[in-house]
């Protein structure tokens, strides 16, 4: 079958791959329908390896690279291993890519995010979603209800992770939540933020494109960063105190400082950027003001809510999709694309058909 | 009378004031007999001003320099205003130096600390503790009880500020708290983490002599960073896991990353430390460990259980205190002693008589 491997930094390639044996106790088969390309297959393109496993084989899954990527996929379950009664072939399903040992205290307490020998679906794991078929676990799977399409239920995995997040906020009905960066994490944590019955949900990005999609996804006023100063602004719209909650969505040297200065006094900041190293924070500005910085890791636990939502039509997910392709340019119209055009570019599906 | 005057960076006099009138309604006089030099006072020594207003008068209390230092002090009330019943004319005090409006919503909540407005004893308001004399809002008078002597009770307010932080952490009887840095600040956090019940609590300390003096403060055990990563130091003292609580006290560049790295999984890490600027954090590390980093802004709002703990005996004070000094030669023998033999010296007091 044709997968989308990680062979090296700068070094993907479409190739043909053996597809998975019958799955094995507790496995099942997935037939891939979509899967979308996320911040993390881009770092570990430029940057990589960040986690894909190469000097050593993965403690917990035995993989080492190269690797199929893909984890945030949708598809039909097409066999199951045996005592799998999760799930039953001809299932529609999203994943979940989070991979536990079941043993530690962590998995055992249902936070298997937090797991030591924590593996990933498309990383450290036997397959991926660049891929026409994946073996995975069958707890990995949620099944989706008709009303969400294969290809919105290609953006389950990452809409939960800013549920997830939004919901480690305890944002309250009378707050602001400001969301720095709308990129698609940040798009998807806007909406999250209504979901969650936040007043106001005020943007904070440069690009005209995803100003307009900020817009379009709901957001009840948008920062220039260019144009003004975002704490000035945010004050402005909040009688001086600030936000309650700042998402923090881009990851990149001056927005940790940037959305920590946004929040009010004892204002919550949760950080979903992807940092590639260590960046500065305005510690002061956090003793001073009481504030909290906090961070969430995945959208485990929360995929059943995030799914019911999207059933309920709360995810405006179409527009997000902003490309759709198939995994024989999965390179040039994917990776490259995004890197070259990102402020076009929010979600693009691969389909491995 | 005599005072501590700070005129500008670097330039901090010993010089004759007048005596403060008679208090003005809802203030008191008191009589100071001791004052601690605090990190604060030395900030605005080396690279002030910080807090000190210079350029405009401070917006609530009309205060530009010059002003009298000193902030963390014990006296006695020596005269009352008009409306005054909370204290009376002998009275042995400790006093919160934080100053609200008392109109907002934060200090009407009893949050005085996050006031817009806040001014503070010995940097924004018309005396300090560096004097023989200073009147103060009764309000930021607290009874010191028979049991805690003034020396001690120049303690007050820094150990307050550690009491609420460990408070605010909601640190639990099981747990691991590490101390990052164990100067004053640091040695008074340690026993606030006993006090609140924490198994264990190990300090992170390079200079001997304050490793010395966190084994006397409590140290279930301490780490030197010259001779151990603390990260693997601490990690190994608990399964693996890190620390469930970390105090930063420290307050430089390496020690808010370090700080991050030392907590747990979905630990809480507390920053105390002064920093002079925005310093890195490993953001990474806070979002794939859930892990939340708070801030805590003095003692307001638990002095009264901070004094109720000292007089039970709880904090072993006396050794903290490193020196006593007159104003006479406030800026040789406390300031500069303070610079020149940081490792030595903890906490200074000073007696104007």
């Amino acid at each position: 079958m044709a997968a989308a491997v990680w062979h090296g930094r700068r070094d993907i390639r479409t190739e043909d791959v053996p597809e998975p044996p019958p799955p094995p106790e507790g496995q099942v088969k997935v037939k891939v329908a979509w899967c979308g390309i996320c911040g993390t297959d881009l770092h570990e393109y430029l940057g990589g390896p960040l986690y894909v496993p190469v000097d050593e084989p993965h403690p917990l899954t035995g993989v080492q690279a190269p690797v199929i990527l893909g984890h945030e996929m949708s598809g039909d379950v097409v066999e199951v291993g045996p005592g799998v009664t999760r799930v039953k072939v001809g299932d529609r399903v999203a994943l979940c890519p989070i991979i536990g040992c079941l043993e530690c205290r962590w998995c055992k307490s249902g936070l298997m995010g937090l797991c030591p020998n924590i593996a990933f679906l498309g990383i450290s794991w036997h397959g991926g979603g660049f891929a026409q078929y994946v073996n995975v676990h069958d707890y990995m799977c949620y099944q989706l209800p008709p009303e969400v399409s294969y290809e919105v239920g290609a953006l389950v995995e990452p809409f939960a992770a800013t549920y997830r997040a939004v919901k480690r906020t305890e944002v309250q009905p009378e707050e602001t939540v400001a969301i720095v960066g709308t990129g698609p994490i940040g798009l998807m944590a806007l909406q999250s933020a209504h979901i969650h019955g936040a007043r106001r949900v005020v943007a904070v990005e440069a690009a005209a494109k995803r100003q307009e999609l900020a817009r379009e996804c709901g957001a009840t006023a948008v920062i220039d960063p260019a144009k003004q100063d975002p704490v000035a602004a945010i004050r402005d719209m909040t009688d001086g105190e600030g936000a309650d909650v700042v998402i923090e969505c881009a990851g990149v040297e001056a927005t940790g400082i940037l959305a920590g200065r946004m929040a009010r006094r004892q204002g919550r900041i949760m950080v979903m950027g992807v940092f590639e190293e260590p960046a500065p924070l305005d510690y002061t500005d956090v003793v001073y003001g009481e504030k909290t910085i906090m961070g969430s890791m995945g959208g485990y636990g929360v995929f059943d809510e995030a799914i019911q939502a999207m059933a309920e039509g709360k995810l405006a997910g179409e527009i997000l999709i902003t490309g759709r392709i198939g995994l024989d340019n999965f390179l040039r119209d994917g990776l490259e694309a995004v890197i070259k055009h990102k402020e076009d570019n929010v979600k693009i599906l691969v389909s491995p058909d």
